[in-house]
């Protein structure tokens, strides 16, 4: 289903809950500004490849645009139209001041060498320049957008502007003024949200739960870790792209963990039923 | 046939002719930035309606982005982003320091009071502020695009900068800094052609020569006019959206203009045979 | 008595309580800077009303201009003056990083409908676009002037600026950005004053103390309410415009502030003697 | 009279003759923004003098405000606004592309020296820098400001913004980018316009004509020179603030002049016969 | 020696301790940029004398550039470009978000009245305003720049700008946005790390240690008094440009500082021996 | 000699012929404000170069600074002020609106690929961004920067910029608004100079006048043709700095340019004597 059409659907089930002029509601289906970039990159081995970028602005009435970018080979114009219009709604029910952007570049990143990804993400900041900073627009890193590629993103747009302004984008490395906590924080507001919910279920403190966790990568592996430290929980069954674990009397975090990093995936874990895998996007919470 | 896949194959065909380098080649087969806008217009009536809109900005190696807005109900991204790859095009090879650049709604101009094609117009040119001016991109009068829409565009622009800068609009009225001859340009634009044109098959200075014109809006209309006025040639066929006349004796400009001006179409000339429309856009010539 | 002629009686009167060279007391006599405007609005029956405003700017050593804005049909370019004069010395003594700013605008805001208010604001936020901002002039709500008007302002500011920058106006909505304590901070100012007169008097915690509040407006009913919660002191007399209240038994802040919200006025309310109104500027201390 | 009076009733006189929107007379009879200042100047022997000054934008619908700085004891207010509107009307009338500004500091500048004069000038300069510019309002000098002043404004504004913009300022010295007939212009221009009024009287080329000029200072003086020069015709009066002079056969140009330049008067010229001046501002032809 | 050479010699020295790439050492061995500037100041007995200033921008990867300005005779341009070079190693060794920077005037400041030395140091801040900002270089006080040069900086920065930006400069006075303990720092940074080493070798706490002193100015009077009140230590020997003082009971600090702000020197202290002068900077330990 | 003592001595020497007031003498001989950068480029083969690069501005009250880049191994501080100071007095001479500017990187262009010189040369325009532009300083093309160099300086400045702006440097390519004939400019000013000069002396039409050109790069080349074909002269001596011709019959342009071309120097050239070089800067005139 084509993501933008599945917010608007989402939209239209929550009109009911809510009280919103029809006006205001009608804007909201739509994104205020959409920015389409085709950007060339010098290749390696000679030649120019073009790739077609985006940055989608929501609705900024609660504050600058605030969302992720991501690359991916994937990516589209409604896919960061749809993301944007969800970050508009997050931001608002969090009581963030910040409205909704998102952005993105059709690219399959391991088809680029690290020069090219270097000239793409730059070439990606200073065609947005005039469209973000910290009043405006602070993306942020999202599928395939690590430390570095922010960095890289900060950079280009400090020099065309001519100043220090690291509040421009988030996710850069804590030496450049990231957030330290950021790489725990996906995994660890994922098992704040179990802990609430689980609060309101009247099962908090109760040991005997089992929790599954879909999806081991850097949020579910993180959230393993809190599941077990935090909570003090057994998790009993793991899934990612290559296989799915179960075992009834737990899978200690260190110990699937250490597999994972060392074979990239679940497949051979030696202590639980193995099986084929349960596909889903990183971490949702199964019990 | 889509706009730009029509362009597309232009380019290929003049490759041959031209000499260019691969690169920059790829780099023309993409508009640089594409801005779409979706534009709230409180209805007089009550209520909201958002209309699609979109700037496109296909090159500018030689200037400011130059070009045309239009309003059409069929206008699409895929149409702008192809106009503003010919006005590339046709800028370099008439030699003027300007790149191409495009716009438009999409907007059936007939289902709007004055009132709320006063308030969309100043919309579109305020979510463009940041992507136009005198040194960036200057926008022009296109398709259902008229002087006072322009002054629209152009007090709004100016109001957001806070500086007059009447060269940041074509199309103006000279009141407020258009050119004089604006009105005259496209049908006047096509005589000095068909001028150039015959001269160059020898044919300039004969008398007995016999012109048809498709299509009788703005550019048409003057076409005519400046066909039996400067070149002294007799036009003996004209067609619009309504009839298509044909009289071999001629068709004088002065009694098929009136006509027109009074019933807003060519139907009903008593001086002719009328036949139904040879549909066209405006000004085609026939020889 | 004029009211700036009234504010350099009070500077003259000073004097000899501090030191000052005589060239900075000249300068402190005059507004740096007071902007004019004529604000034109188009009213819904037709024609155009052209409004009076004014923003002065009285001095700056100490940081951004900061004071409110009143909407009032008795607002005069020597009022707004003589306010902005006084808003430079009370932030100098109150030790805050802000100078001396007031603004206003001559109109009676009951003649007005809620489109054309809307209008008003929005053009005299407009009109002073470049006079304002976080780091040069902070307006702030004054007589008539609510969090909805303040929103006006802001959204027009942000608008022409092309960014965020909810700190641009103070007394905004807290869902905008405004601070959470804003509309009790008049009253409890006032009783944080009072309480720590009563401290230096020796008489804090005596509990037979009787209180008089004249004005009965915003300031004075929550003086009402912090006085009997707070301090735990009776307040025996109150007055608004339209009648004086007097119970020696005390005049409870729930039963009265009732009567005064379901009426719009002190008048008839049955647990006191009622007598003629003593005018008086909102929130005045009597013992 | 008060001069914005004596301006709203020309424009009620006007009225019939044109045809005007009710709503946009309207807009006319109000400056749009007035700016009123109050100079520091430290004085050579000590201590401060705080000067009153004001800059009018009364419209700027046809291009950026323009008109003269007046530095007289006598400015006020009303003087400037009033100024500024007719320059809104004059530049209408005329056809250029320039709105209606005016300026003035209510000083007598023989109290001044030079130095006081500089540091007056280069804060009102600075004090308008925000709100003039070559797109904006581009002032021209008047009653006593002259080419050094207009150095000193454009100089400090240029200062201020960090660039050279010659055009921000008209009046300059030609080494700084004046123009060179400026000295001439104001006389020249009263010359044009008595002879294009006899052109149209059919007097023109009539050489018995007798001219009389009241008022002998900058325009007055070139005045008599292109009336004898390029109209040849006798001038047999004139008057200043000192004398009047009469005589029936002629009053040179050469001779008359060089009295003036010589005694700063036309007080005791021997070749007419001189009685108690007839006051008047510069430059008014009597026949 | 070279200052700068100075530097790079330390430089070599570091590498084999850390992990640096060749390429960045490289870039660390140059100053990103330096401006040099020639301030021309009109002396109050006429004349004009010219003095040579330099700012320094060595590298702002971590952050805005940050140092002091110093007025001395000496000053020159390597002594800027190697302080800033050290300020970017302090920054980054420190893990503060700021870059190296380093500024200073050629200029004996007692050959200066106030009032020229006013008008220099307006100079110098007017012509850094487009190389300074709180998003830039944060300039500070150093040698002879006090917080009254300070004001004059940040005043004339604020004025070409037209805001308030007091985070512009650091060193201002504390009404006017500065630091409280600024005064304290330097000598309160020298005992936190005397604290420390002495911790770090277990002697913290040990009462019988003997503290000397060498400069005995800002620094060396506060620190001082802290080793007394903070360190509970005995200071047995000072030493300024003008003597040397030792007693093996101790130097009191209130006594000492006393006579030394008495009569600007150690010399002639009654409770000490004294001999001739050990010079170095200011604040330098002796155990 | 150090070029600055050269300029300074100029000066001296001037004066006695000039009326400047001594404040204004001392404030020519400083420049008003000098850059210096450090570029990094990274190399071909790996590793970073730094190169030093400065841009002077000696003053700039006529108008924008103007003057050329040079690229040369021996470029220094020195040279680059003296040259700026030359700038300011040629362009008062001639009466343009301009100031004296003047940059240079020290480098051997001969020393880098295409791709480094472009690094390089980008990297210059980039730190000089705010220090440029057509209302501050205009660069110009000078020893070894051609059209292609200005190019890469102008897309970067425009870049940065964001907006398109021709004006900013001068010495592009036509087709990016450079002028017609800027390639002839400097031999064809040099022979206006001649021809000048010889009307002067009555000596212009004379045909026996024999002519020696010392330097036969861009400049002296066309000097030839324009001696030759324009004033009709013959020259019988040549240098460059490979060899020094002599035909008392005359060096026909076209033969001797042709040798030029095919061998990159005039030695070997058949027809005229041929002695050691006398080597001199570009076009010197020899009668």
């Amino acid at each position: 289903m084509n993501p933008q059409a599945m917010f608007l659907q989402q939209l239209e089930q929550a009109v009911p809950y809510v009280t919103v002029e029809p006006e205001y509601l009608e804007i909201l289906r739509h994104p205020k500004e959409v920015l389409e970039l085709s950007l060339p990159v010098r290749l390696d081995g000679g030649g120019v490849k073009v790739f077609k970028a985006w940055r989608s602005h929501h609705n900024n009435a609660l504050g600058p645009y605030k969302g992720g970018v991501r690359y991916h080979a994937e990516v589209s114009r409604d896919e960061v139209v749809a993301l944007s219009s969800w970050m508009t709604i997050k931001c608002a029910i969090a009581g963030l001041p910040y409205g909704g952007g998102k952005g993105g570049i059709s690219v399959d990143i391991r088809e680029l060498s690290r020069n090219e990804l270097e000239t793409l993400s730059r070439a990606y900041a200073f065609g947005l320049a005039r469209f973000t900073g910290t009043d405006y627009d602070i993306p942020a890193p999202d599928v395939y957008t690590n430390p570095q590629i922010m960095s890289w993103f900060l950079d280009t747009y400090e020099k065309v502007k001519g100043w220090s302004e690291s509040s421009a984008y988030t996710g850069k490395p804590p030496v450049l003024g990231g957030s330290l906590g950021r790489s725990d924080a996906t995994g660890k507001g994922g098992v704040f949200i179990l802990r609430e919910g689980l609060a309101k279920l009247g099962l908090l403190g109760k040991k005997d739960l089992k929790v599954g966790i879909q999806g081991y990568g850097n949020a579910g592996t993180r959230a393993h870790r809190f599941v077990e430290d935090d909570l003090g929980l057994t998790v009993v069954a793991v899934s990612d792209s290559g296989a799915a674990l179960y075992n009834p009397k737990g899978l200690p975090y260190r110990e699937v963990s250490k597999h994972k990093n060392n074979t990239r995936s679940l497949k051979g874990f030696q202590g639980a039923e193995s099986s084929s895998p349960i596909f889903s996007s990183d971490l949702t919470w199964i019990f």
